[in-house]
């Protein structure tokens, strides 16, 4: 096998669709609202992209088929910008894989003739966040990008977040804005104890806003929910107390 | 020395033997099978291979003679088909590594005209099981295999082992379906805290159900014999209670 | 991406300036000291040093706006011997990259004639240092350089640092003496266990009078109040005591 | 620079020399044994090896004058037979590094005509030992050579050392092997807590008698008496009792 291999699986026409990139991460709210995405628009499979640095893994579905762990990028029509919208399950595990893998990420939306790109993620803030207190952290390749964002309600703040943004979503930005994409990272704000539904909305929200297209979140706030349930006996369990930044609970989900 | 070589040791006639890998995993599982294989069967060592990921180290053996580490494969004649076996004592080091490795052992089993490959392994339960109720876990590269399997008695269950199948294993799987092998990985049900000859031989009566041939268990069941000792021996010192799946416990044997 | 690119971002008329590094190190020392001296003396950035061994990561400015992460070379009129000033947040994350990108950073200073290099560093001492007692120890690529440094006031003290200069300082010394620059390291003692911007003060000035240049340390001297106060909330914390080497209080700053 | 380079320092006339490798390991007993020779036969330095793969350090010398991290070849004349002796302060960092540095190694060896090799080190017991029960353990690449070193008291015992033998003089041995090289590895027993001169000495003692040299012990005496000293101090501190094998204690020395 070489270093990275991208299949093509289908070949739909497409004009210039929005990259959309969301691999785990903080709060798995990248990867939760990308999947969505693709659940809620019946998105077509276009791409699998396999590559050495991807841990050496097959995943079980239903039917005891295993496949070979790769990356996806689906075709998403939504009534408004339609999306190439990028999931799986795996960062790299080398700085040197990170790079080589978004580069190859940033080939195949190039394929596409995508010329904006999105990467959706989670901001830790390290405390439970209260229902109506979600807020969406922007960054940007270049300033005419951010003023259009904060017309959608995302903040920018200074030098926030603090240690920058780490991994394929920060490279999509990084790498994107130098081979000319117009790139943004939206970041819900998350605990960064739990898988995070709630976070996952927001930020879809906040993409719908800007990229104007109407998503349905039942299954999103379902989860929203289940997850509300687990804190509940969390802190049963603690009597009553706030969840701690436990290393036991982190990504509960 | 290149970063993978393989030594051809013995040229013997051979048709289309079945692939079977057993490197050491959980419960050591897949290693004891494809062992007892090699042992019970008298199999002929025919290659050697060597690779840069594998630890810089020697094994030490009865004479006090040296041989740098690496795997073997060897032809085994059953009676019913006959085996290409898979045996060794490291995995790569790396991510890389892993994928390069599991592809020049492909390169081998195509050689000799493979065409079936079972990754021998075990699936950890997180607790000691009792005698009778050792199952075997299967995972396919596609649906026509797993029918075959089923009627030998192996379980496949929706979305099981949770974590995917990790290292060699999952790789001759999802590497070797992709190759056009007619993969399949058989994991039996282990504690995964100790070295497990029970399920090994659990692994290996489904494998002579579905490849036609019989093998004798006494060695096996000697060292079973020998491992419950040793858990009741533990018991013993804990009170009488479980095993726990204590870190000092893992892989004893 | 290749896994060094050196982006030229301006090339302004130059006469062999001296080489000065200052990236993350003990107590920040360096950095600090470098960062001061491109501040103060308002330097030129000329060249952006991106690798494939720094972490796969963004930093966000002021505006929101996103910059992929690299080390910057300025050049640095000073009214004396004008300076070529590296900076930057990461060290590479192999040995393999500390040896690529190290030369990388030689390769730049070649290019702009410089003929001595300087490495600026700290070395913990394991305790808190008293005002007046900052030494500067000193190593050098040859003994002739060393006698000029000692005019200076640089220490030279047998096999000290004991544990060699580990990262791009060292191999700045290491490789720079091998490609025929003039190379010292100037080694700021510190506590090892925060960030000392009195640590870099005593390391520009011996710089300053090596190099025949004067800058304004009123930004630094505000810096060290700010730590004298930290380090005294701490020692009120803890009862009036030393502070400790304890881990949580490692580069606060 | 290149991942490996080999520095000529001297072209003396040389016959066939002995390899002898002793790199820092188990009690330090390889490297303290090698350097011993070195100083004892007032080796001449012949070549430095430098590579990528060592840390990315300079070690700085009596004089302030700093020297890039590599290994040094030198050759020693005994009386007996002559040595190529290798030394140095660190083995690579990766499994790939290990093999490509050690062919590197055989390379310089076979470049001065050796055809044979010893590998020192050391085989950790796990507790203190007696002062004249300390054995030397044998490995060898065939069944000739063993029986040489039986003749001068070389111990060889079934799968002894259990876990192989790991590193550089694994590789000595494993590589050394494959490449028509007579190799042997001698280990001194040793506790693996405490750098230690006495096994040094003992393996230095069969050396003697295999290759018909002698050389004098005084300074490596010296450095047992200091060690024992050390040992006294820390038995009394913990109220006469063993050294236990407490990590704080390991490579004291």
């Amino acid at each position: 096998m070489d270093d990275i291999e991208i299949e093509t699986v289908a070949e739909p026409e497409t004009e210039q669709p929005v990259f959309v990139e969301g691999l785990p991460g903080v709060g798995h709210v990248g990867k939760l609202a990308a999947e969505h995405l693709v659940e809620e628009f019946d998105g077509t499979l276009v791409r699998r992209v396999y590559t050495t640095s991807f841990p050496p893994q097959v995943t079980v579905g239903d039917e005891g088929v295993a496949e070979l762990t790769h990356a996806k990028f689906h075709y998403v029509e939504t009534g408004g910008e339609n999306l190439l919208v990028l999931t799986g399950d795996h960062q790299a595990a080398s700085n040197e894989g990170h790079y080589a893998l978004t580069d190859a990420f940033l080939d195949v939306a190039e394929s596409f003739d995508s010329q904006r790109a999105f990467a959706l993620g989670g901001v830790p803030t390290g405390e439970l966040i209260e229902d109506d207190e979600y807020d969406v952290l922007g960054a940007v390749g270049d300033a005419a990008t951010r003023e259009r964002l904060q017309e959608a309600g995302v903040e920018f703040r200074e030098d926030e977040p603090a240690g920058g943004i780490v991994g394929v979503s920060g490279l999509v930005l990084g790498l994107g804005q130098r081979r000319g994409f117009d790139a943004a990272c939206l970041m819900g704000e998350t605990s960064g104890y739990l898988v995070d539904p709630k976070s996952a909305q927001t930020v879809l929200e906040t993409l719908q806003s800007v990229l104007d297209f109407e998503v349905d979140f039942a299954d999103l706030e379902d989860r929203a929910e289940e997850m509300e349930e687990v804190v509940g006996k969390i802190q049963e369990m603690q009597g009553g107390g706030n969840v701690a930044p436990d290393d036991e609970l982190r990504y509960i989900g």
